[in-house]
């Protein structure tokens, strides 16, 4: 696989401009709908945005002529294009770089500059870094950890770090007999978590907890009866503080029943596969210089996983550029 | 030219790693180091920048990660890659849509709102807007612009809007018998001009003029003698006001000796070819609802040529994406 440019297609044009039309449906609160798939007129956007239906209207034409939505027969009914999801996935990673990192890189002089308060002063928008994850997640790690945990036979799947649940609402809607606990220190991700719980109709199987990771050190109950236990893209900031890290795996592994398995799904620092150099590149930049985060490289992360106790950890790079789905065996 | 999306190679997370990458190199003020071509140590980026050597030794590191920088033989001596600058142009287009717009993007729902104080509370970052404008258009229209003042044999080259003069500066700088007129209102982009002009010692043959576009219609001096007027993304501005437009173009036209050309890059609304709808369809939204700017279409345009005098007008779409060169002739 070569990864040459193709300068005469302009496809840089194609990506920009596709990430800042739903960069700018995201802000205004029309995702949801073109997320959906559904059939929709420019009145149910006014509904459901409050703004007016002559802007939506034009906010609609710059979307068609995109070639980001196709008109319904019948009278001014729209819906995402066939292509729309596979577009929303490439330019989640322009979102989550440009867009969620614009403090970053609009103050990148006061980060690099030893500034001590440029970290305090130049924060992300939580939002936008959660909705740019998941633009990326759905078409790479998520189908990766639900291909396992369906694989393992799961019937009880804690989330570490769950954020508003989506991987594991997922899980839950697949099985009926399968039940969930989503963990997220952020009151608005649980929030959002209990009400798309809610809207999958799975909330009678699904418990939410508004807790620390590193809080199941003291109190391991949350992890009870767990066959899966899986954390995307926070086991990273549990271990800038190591001792509690290992911990926290030691933990697991002993609320994990026999066989029971911890699915990881993280970064690694400066990751050399062709396919994924630059994106880890600059994850792992962002991190080190503007996060304060070193990231372990794939090695130092299984033996981690194998100093808490685990028999058997695999390491797959088929997730994410410079990312690895870990699983690691009681 | 099909522009299907390849997923599996996940091409956005290429073109967001390197759009952020170079952002930040911009922000710091590496970018002339390394749009330079020459080969530099990490110690000389420390004085182009006034940053630590181990800060920028990590973003050296980032940048080499990447594949963007090459180590050269030697001790800790480096050069950009060979395909750096095919990337920046690439990633301008993001670097445009996504930061140099970004106060609109993020501000989206004031704009959309009617509320009329959004545009003057989110403006955006002017140095942002040129930096990103000159990575696009230095493989797009600056070609196409001057292959045809060269076809021309053009001695007097007028540039409206000219801004920094990149195009002006090369132009001069391929023909010591070529003089030019270089028009912008911005002082910091005349400032940026005469700077430029010297280092590239064609400043004995380059005048700098501080002056806006429509001041050409009381003092058409700055015109005079010229066998070209090129104008790149400015008339779109002035067109604003109709009448002022028809002026200026008037004013162009007496100017111009017989058989002198105005030649016009500017943007259409929603250019419909395949390889333009995307990016045009962004370009012509935020004009229109970001910046109270509305697009004339291609024909529309050429009308206008028309209606001034010019006898033969010209358009061609092979420029970037939503964009046209027109070429009027005296």
């Amino acid at each position: 696989m070569t990864l040459t440019l193709d300068s005469a297609r302009e496809v840089g044009a194609d990506y920009a401009a596709v990430a800042a039309l739903l960069q700018i449906g995201a802000e205004i609160g029309v995702d949801q709908v073109l997320d959906s798939g559904r059939t929709f007129s420019v009145a149910d956007l006014a509904e459901v945005t409050g703004l007016s239906q002559k802007r939506l209207g034009e906010f609609v034409l710059a979307l068609s002529s995109a070639g980001l939505l196709a008109a319904e027969d019948g009278d001014g009914l729209y819906r995402a294009s066939d292509d729309y999801a596979d577009w929303r996935h490439q330019v989640g990673y322009l979102s989550w770089s440009l867009t969620a990192n614009s403090p970053f890189l609009q103050n990148a002089r006061a980060f690099l500059s030893e500034d001590e308060s440029a970290a305090e002063t130049y924060q992300r928008d939580g939002r936008r870094v959660a909705v740019s994850s998941r633009w990326i997640g759905d078409r790479t790690f998520y189908p990766a950890v639900v291909e396992r945990v369906v694989a393992a036979g799961a019937k009880h799947v804690v989330d570490l770090g769950a954020g508003a649940a989506g991987l594991l609402i997922g899980l839950l809607a697949q099985d009926e007999g399968r039940t969930g606990v989503a963990l997220d220190l952020s009151s608005g991700a649980c929030a959002a978590a209990r009400e798309d719980a809610v809207r999958a109709g799975v909330d009678g199987r699904l418990r939410v907890v508004e807790r620390s990771v590193e809080s199941l050190i003291e109190d391991p109950s949350p992890l009870e009866g767990a066959d899966v236990i899986q954390a995307c893209f926070v086991m990273h900031d549990v271990l800038q503080d190591e001792a509690a890290f290992d911990d926290v795996l030691r933990t697991c592994h002993k609320a994990l029943a026999p066989g029971g398995i911890l699915a990881v799904v993280d970064a690694v620092s400066y990751g050399q596969e062709a396919r994924e150099r630059k994106f880890s590149a600059l994850f792992t930049y962002l991190h080190s210089n503007f996060m304060g985060i070193n990231l372990p490289t794939e090695d130092q992360w299984v033996e981690k996983f194998r100093s808490a106790g685990f028999s058997d950890v695999e390491a797959s790079s088929q997730v994410m550029p410079g990312g690895r789905l870990f699983l690691a065996t009681k």
